[in-house]
């Protein structure tokens, strides 16, 4: 496994592989690597002939009053979890090459970002879309991966590479789990035990919404109730939002029809949890 | 040369030419070409081994009071042009694939878009940083082609390629000019005889800054008054704005020093006409 640290390098890595034939494919993380990171990194190893992995904790996707000091780092753990791993190529920018002092360039993705997580963090989305970028023109892969446990930032990106026309498959994997339904996250391990039982009530009160809904249940309002009575049951977990959606745009439905996708955020402490299930409805109940 | 009209054709035909060595350049265009476009085409012909000429009337790039609906379109002319300056593919994609209805993204490109053509065309920027980010994820060249006569927009093209990480040169071409010095434009052709002559004051002032400069003059308040005299003396030139700035950055200067460039902006009838020159002044004078 190569790991670069600069863009000039990364260049011309690029270059080279443009004389190989087979995929690039590429997973862009955050770094502080868990089950989720590596299902994705396992999908790219599969299905591409190369693999490279980013590392950036990338500051424009966090809120001032947001976690960017205390988010968790641990380069050596992630470069070993990557070798095992089998991924090709780590690339680990440095903050000063990545934003030097006189950047001045913003990606947006306008519509499909104003609604939950756009709504919660007035600037993360931007953040997302313009780091994303950036690394699409360095890996210039052919295939990315991504996490359904981010089902905003998946169909976002999703727009991004439609809108300006990359030449890139996007790739959504299924959300890892804990043993009790928790998603996977580098900000579970904040957790306190106390709070650890209470971040499951969330993915509990989606399991409740998409059996309801596969149940035949076709009120929005009758699904939402089952599942507030779930997170109505414990006081100390404050919902932000909680929304059965059209999976494609996002917009709140009055009524369950096609494939909707139902998107929750809770806090619980300090802690800001958000997941997701993906339900599709037969066309025969109704 | 190969005419592509299509998103995915342009794709398939872009991953076939990975396969392929020696660069591609790329000179995009609105189309109307001209003795400047195709100067822009020579170079990149001497230089690249495949060229690659976009014709595409961008409307993010228009405000809402200016010529989109008149803009000049020959696409005949255009394909007539290309064959025979060599261009081996021209891409022209239709307003409805290139903008789809829910096209959502913007590429924007903040500081250097703020004065100048900025201030007098408060959209245009962003409309020329998505098009061109656009047409560059597309193309994927190694090498770009732009002329110094939009030097703004130079500017922030190259800005836009450092910020995003594009592994892309991007190439100053000289300004082509008539007989009498105006810079060659596809708005030219709708000047009048009388407005035609005016239109001559533009490049005669910028060179008489231009003179000045080189012949030691240092304080740009001087300058200025010599470039004045030239454009007051028809009260039917509206400066728009007239500066001495630095050439980086786009400051405006009150001590010529370094390399400097003098950006003008008139308008004569309803056309609006843009020129500039760079001017590096020796240190020894002062």
């Amino acid at each position: 496994m190569r790991v670069i640290h600069s863009v000039r390098n990364l260049h011309s890595w690029r270059r080279k592989q443009e004389l190989l034939h087979g995929p690039i494919g590429f997973v862009p993380t955050m770094g502080a690597l868990h089950d989720g990171h590596l299902s994705l990194i396992h999908r790219a190893r599969k299905r591409c002939r190369t693999v490279v992995v980013s590392v950036f904790v990338n500051p424009l996707q966090f809120g001032e009053a947001e976690d960017l000091g205390r988010y968790p780092r641990n380069f050596p753990a992630d470069r070993r979890l990557c070798r095992e791993a089998g991924v090709d190529l780590l690339f680990a920018p440095s903050l000063e090459e990545f934003y030097p002092s006189n950047f001045q360039t913003t990606v947006t993705v306008n519509r499909l970002t104003q609604r939950w997580e756009g709504e919660s963090r007035p600037t993360h989305f931007q953040g997302v879309t313009t780091v994303v970028t950036k690394l699409f023109c360095l890996v210039r892969p052919h295939r990315a991966f991504f996490g359904q446990k981010d089902y905003q930032q998946f169909l976002v990106v999703k727009q991004l590479i439609h809108d300006l026309n990359w030449d890139l498959r996007l790739i959504r994997c299924p959300t890892v789990r804990e043993f009790d339904g928790l998603a996977v996250s580098s900000r579970n391990r904040y957790l306190s035990a106390d709070e650890r039982v209470r971040a499951g009530l969330l993915s509990k009160a989606l399991r409740q919404g998409s059996d309801a809904i596969r149940t035949g249940v076709r009120n929005v309002r009758t699904v939402q109730a089952r599942m507030d009575e779930i997170l109505d049951s414990d006081p100390d977990v404050h919902v932000e939002y909680l929304a059965i959606c059209d999976s494609k745009n996002l917009e709140p439905l009055t009524k369950v029809r096609g494939t909707v996708v139902i998107l929750g955020a809770v806090r619980v402490g300090n802690i800001r949890l958000i997941d997701n299930l993906l339900v599709r409805c037969p066309r025969s109940q109704g």
